[in-house]
């Protein structure tokens, strides 16, 4: 269910009884920090201790995290811990001046990606990565023209919310933005790759139609808020090639699927075969440390660099380095992007039973460990069940297992647990999902 | 000197030699980070380790550090680092769950401020901060229209680098900005407040005779990068009260000047005695943990927060709080607000006694540890002397001293020492300044 801002998942005031001391800290939090914040869950959480998938309420309670994609190594993995606390002690000053790990980092980062991506730019937030690649796109293409999904969330500065459309109606989107509609797998079986091709031409045609030179198509590598969509890989080359074709530049927003998240790379634009213009990533990187950046083609970015300077007073400062050396670390150490592709698919395998007793799960999909199951009204008309998804959502908080959800009709359950779950946190998933589906039949 | 890019202080190639290492380091900032990224001085530092005042290359060698605006209150406090470690340990989520830090620290927060900033929200930087005020305010007001000074710096995201005038000629200012003189206190010695005051005015009726209608106008506390202004103590109020009579917000941009710089207060806008309609902060928050915010008016956020939630993945995590918290302790329990105001006057009287013998000092202003000292070739016709700043920068980047500069004519000293500067270190600085005037007269 969604609110009057299209929030997937948000508290709404009288929708649930609560407990005095929950209700006095929503009236503090409103006091104090105002209307614009939005809790999750019917009843939401106060939590005040995190250890690997696991988070903790003031009484001790353990919520099984499956859905946070920011600390996506384990909540206060130790060795990000102690890289943070290290450097904290040791210096945290701005890349005026000039430190070496920066250098390290970037050049590891960059050998992770196709070669053509040959800088990295450092910022704090996945937001201002997308803000900043789009005024690279648009300086390099002369353009402003931003093709979109039509549920795509990119960010929350004022330029990348004018094409971020899951922020809701009432967030405007630019003159200069067109959406089209996400490559839906599940309703488009045949020709899924190419009618998307086709949609983002027409979308870059009518900008060109509108007097508005294209300047870039941006999409993230699972199509997170729209539904999450990753198969049939490969099926974002025509997509790619339309942009291109119209002169505009290809941004892959891996902010929510990138560091291995999608299980078959560390990237998830990898597994469509197609090599960006420019990458973008964030929340993982530094596994709750704010960091975040952007790599580019270096042809793309020359003009831009001679002409408008570059600077980010916290962007890439050397505790966000070291939190982000210690995170890709822990990837490499623990072979985390094998585990998100093993556990991933065995989540699948895991819902794909349950369907068969639930017709109410209409799909099963995703990549590694982004999944994405859609609840239907009716299997064979695929009739999206918001109302479904909302109380498999808050019946899995009362199970103490946290996800969210998603896409155009909210009814897409949104599972993200940390790229550290075990099998037996995912017979843990499966178990509370299948009383949860039970006692909702 | 500044570049094509108009940067003060910035490094240009060739201009000095560099010793191998410099010179390979530089190379391969280049290769990795690419074009846009500048470092400050001749011949740029590397550093490596940062505690109190001073920063070390290296080499061992010590730099007294007169210029970090974001460890303000001393690189590495143990206080801060401890905070950041323990809570890195214990939690770092997001504010879609509760927790009680963000609520103690943004209620503390609150009262150091005037009663109508009645709520806190939280970015990661300051430019988020500028970009979240100004969404804010455009929607409040309908309008569009923004007054900034004529060399101002406010943020580097595209919305806020269309009224950031500082980033250069090539960075387009926005159709719906209009810029003013900034306050010259040096130059316009009778009438300041009036004559800035009309400007701001004329600058609405012209955005209002172009039907663009009046959001907002914007001013650091200290005019930072427009060459440090402070007195008349009071001079914004006409400003303040021309931008309300257009339909505008006012909006206190305390991102340099906050945090007790100006050794009046905690902001730099109740040296004025005016009350803000917003107030935007970062740098020094987090001693530099990214961590940023917005105060502002609940009026004023109302309808902005019911139609547009607001979330920030990483603003007022629980870690950034922890950081944000040791900082407030320790202004608070080191009285660092009154040490700045002390070793500010205790610092332009030292440079006011070499201006007797150096007649290129042509002004010695600020207030608190926020120092301009403007350079001039004819002290009778205030002539800026653009190339005595950067000589005298980079003549204390050799007595291992750090400052920088600023202004519309890159003439002025930017001399912003952490609020725990000492009368030592005082005394430190204006020996080395002495000895870089007497070597360049």
């Amino acid at each position: 269910m969604t609110t009057d801002t299209g929030m997937v998942n948000a508290f709404v005031e009288g929708r649930a009884d609560l407990d005095p001391a929950t209700g006095e800290m929503i009236s503090r939090r409103k006091d104090l920090l105002g209307p614009a914040y939005r809790l999750f869950y019917e009843r939401p959480l106060h939590l005040v201790r995190g250890e690997g998938v696991w988070l903790y309420d003031p009484e001790g309670t353990g919520y099984l995290d499956a859905y946070n994609n920011v600390t996506s190594i384990g909540h206060c993995h130790p060795r990000v811990v102690e890289a943070i606390a290290r450097q904290a002690g040791i210096l945290a000053t701005n890349t005026r001046y000039m430190h070496g790990a920066i250098l390290d980092y970037a050049e590891r980062l960059l050998a992770t990606m196709p070669d053509a991506l040959g800088h990295m730019m450092f910022t704090c937030t996945g937001s201002d990565a997308n803000d900043l690649a789009v005024r690279i796109a648009q300086s390099f293409t002369g353009g402003k023209g931003i093709v979109v999904t039509e549920t795509a969330y990119h960010g929350i500065t004022q330029a990348v919310s004018e094409f971020s459309p899951s922020l809701g109606e009432n967030v405007d989107l630019g003159a200069h933005v067109r959406t089209v509609p996400a490559p839906d797998s599940y309703r488009v079986t045949e020709g899924l790759a190419e009618s998307f091709g086709a949609s983002v031409a027409a979308a870059f045609a009518d900008l060109k139609r509108h007097g508005i030179k294209p300047a870039l198509f941006i999409c993230d590598g699972i199509f997170a808020s729209d539904g999450v969509f990753g198969d049939p890989a490969g099926f974002l080359k025509p997509a790619v090639e339309a942009a291109r074709a119209a002169g505009a530049l290809y941004i892959a927003d891996e902010v929510q699927s990138g560091f291995g998240r999608t299980g078959d790379a560390m990237w998830g634009f990898q597994r469509h075969g197609v090599i960006p213009d420019l990458v973008t990533m964030g929340k993982p990187m530094g596994n709750g440390f704010p960091v975040a950046g952007v790599a580019v083609r270096p042809e793309v970015v020359e003009e831009f660099g001679r002409k408008a300077r570059y600077f980010n007073t916290f962007g890439g400062n050397a505790v966000a380095i070291a939190a982000a050396t210690a995170v890709l670390d822990v990837i490499e150490d623990e072979g985390l992007v094998e585990n998100a592709r093993v556990m991933g698919d065995y989540l699948r395998d895991g819902f794909r039973d349950l369907q068969t007793r639930y017709p109410a799960i209409g799909d099963v999909r995703g990549a590694g460990l982004f999944i994405g199951v859609e609840m239907v009204s009716d299997a064979a008309a695929k009739t999206p069940d918001a109302a479904a998804a909302t109380a498999i959502v808050n019946g899995m908080r009362d199970e103490n297992v946290l996800i969210s959800g998603c896409a155009k009709a909210a009814n897409v359950l949104k599972i993200r647990p940390p790229l550290v779950f075990k099998k037996s946190d995912a017979d843990h998933f499966i178990a509370a999902l299948s009383r949860v589906l039970a006692r909702l039949s």
